[in-house]
């Protein structure tokens, strides 16, 4: 172990950081829940949805300006300082693509969510689940392997997005006629993969963690 | 303070890191101000403005490169060797997405700049002119709270380029019954969307070197 | 010379992540040479290039986690671990966009492969060759020019690839008329020229490793 690791390990860590990233978690939890709401609400209370999401994705911009405010502040940190960027700003994107998606159902006035987006909806928000009980194992890394089957099972998740993806892609060419509505629909299929893909993100900084500190 | 960041306050600064960050932003700016002719020049000197903007991105590598060999020769660097590295790549994409988008309309042979692309290209501007004030605080990190300030600002230019990107394409949608001429602005937007977004990881990166030695 | 890379220098490195990413630059190119066979084995034998591709690209999984334990399992690694974690993730993803440009013409039922994505697999195939000198380059830094004059034609390459695309999707605006044919093939070309962009990511990392060890 590394010295400065060594340093981490031995003095009193800041319990604020694990605080702010389980408050994040527990938003995104939210934005994941409020997701899944969205095929039944489009018909009538969508902009309500995506005025709680614009809410939530706010809060969640507070606690990562919180978290980095918080480095500011900080002598000791208990991970290395770019780790815990990072991380705060892979956890962030997840809102700001979570949120992409409901904002992008209204702007583009697309009334029905194809089975696609319902799937890619349920993988991400079982991926979101996952950070939500791994970040509170960086408490302990005794913990870590536990910590490494989440890692795992966040990039199964990923994979399994990335083939519904493709083939909800193929499907949209092979019987959609409306060109215009295939690039509406190849967008949000696009962004809910990509929320997915920043999951696979934070789930590498974590990795990242976790090796520093074998 | 880490022991290594005291060194590097303590020992003499390598001036050029600073003057060829400098030079670079000046190189953004005169690219910025380019961008903002487009659409008089796209009738009669379109073509001449894609080759002045060719010219500047090939001064804007040269400096970037001389970054990098600095790099190299330099034992000691006023911040970490990776966040020049990083600082100076995030740079020369703002230029190379503002080529980018010059290209676009010549070789898509786009004839006229729809109202969005203007505003974009005034976001992307103000942008610029905030880098160009916020780098040569970089010298004297007693200027904190100002650095911070424009820091600010280019994350609140960066969220205005994000909901006129928005607009634009749902616009683009609703109105524009050509598909093909749907991808092709599209695609121009999503390159002016981008240069903004490269703004944005030039300020995380002074963010972040303002985190270490704070 | 950092401390640290004084010791990385003097103590034995580690020979397995020298062999690792050598059996991923061999895997690199068997994936290459498979792209190559693409265009003449569409009209019969697409199906089962994809399934080799699928499998070349477990095995290049594979050893990416392979690269990643080792990491966990070491003291002293001859670069830093950031590092290495990066250049495996660069080297990984060059893998997963050309089995991504395979898949896509199945999956999109695309059964011709039109000139431009003929010349950008070429071009694509000299950035993996490049890459497969390189890396062993790495067991000997006295061979520091070989591996600068290697970064430097995989940028030129990526330069060429940035150019044949743009202009593949110019002549693809201009002469096609089928707009989903449009968004199929302009997504084949953004899956090729991705991989070149990963080739370069590679190169990039190879450039830090050598800066730090200047």
């Amino acid at each position: 172990m590394r010295l400065d690791r060594l340093i981490q390990v031995l003095l009193p860590h800041d319990e604020k950081f694990y605080s702010l990233f389980e408050e994040m978690t527990t938003l995104l939890m939210r934005g994941a829940d409020l997701l899944k709401e969205l095929p039944a609400r489009l018909g009538s209370g969508g902009a309500d949805l995506v005025r709680e999401f614009e809410d939530l994705e706010h809060q969640a911009d507070s606690v990562t300006h919180r978290i980095y405010a918080e480095l500011n502040a900080t002598f000791v940190t208990p991970f290395d300082r770019e780790d815990i960027h990072e991380l705060a700003s892979a956890l962030d994107d997840i809102m700001d693509f979570m949120n992409g998606v409901a904002e992008r159902f209204l702007l583009y006035k697309v009334s029905e969510c194809p089975p696609p987006t319902v799937t890619l909806i349920d993988i991400l928000h079982s991926g979101v689940e996952e950070l939500k009980q791994g970040i509170p194992m960086l408490r302990d890394f005794h913990d870590n392997d536990a910590l490494k089957k989440v890692l795992e099972r966040i990039n199964t998740y990923e994979n399994e997005a990335d083939d519904v993806f493709d083939q909800a892609v193929a499907d949209l060419f092979e019987n959609e006629r409306d060109p215009v509505k295939i690039i509406k629909l190849k967008e949000i299929y696009v962004s809910l993969e990509t929320a997915t893909d920043k999951c696979e993100d934070a789930a590498n900084v974590l990795e990242t963690i976790l090796i520093k500190h074998a």
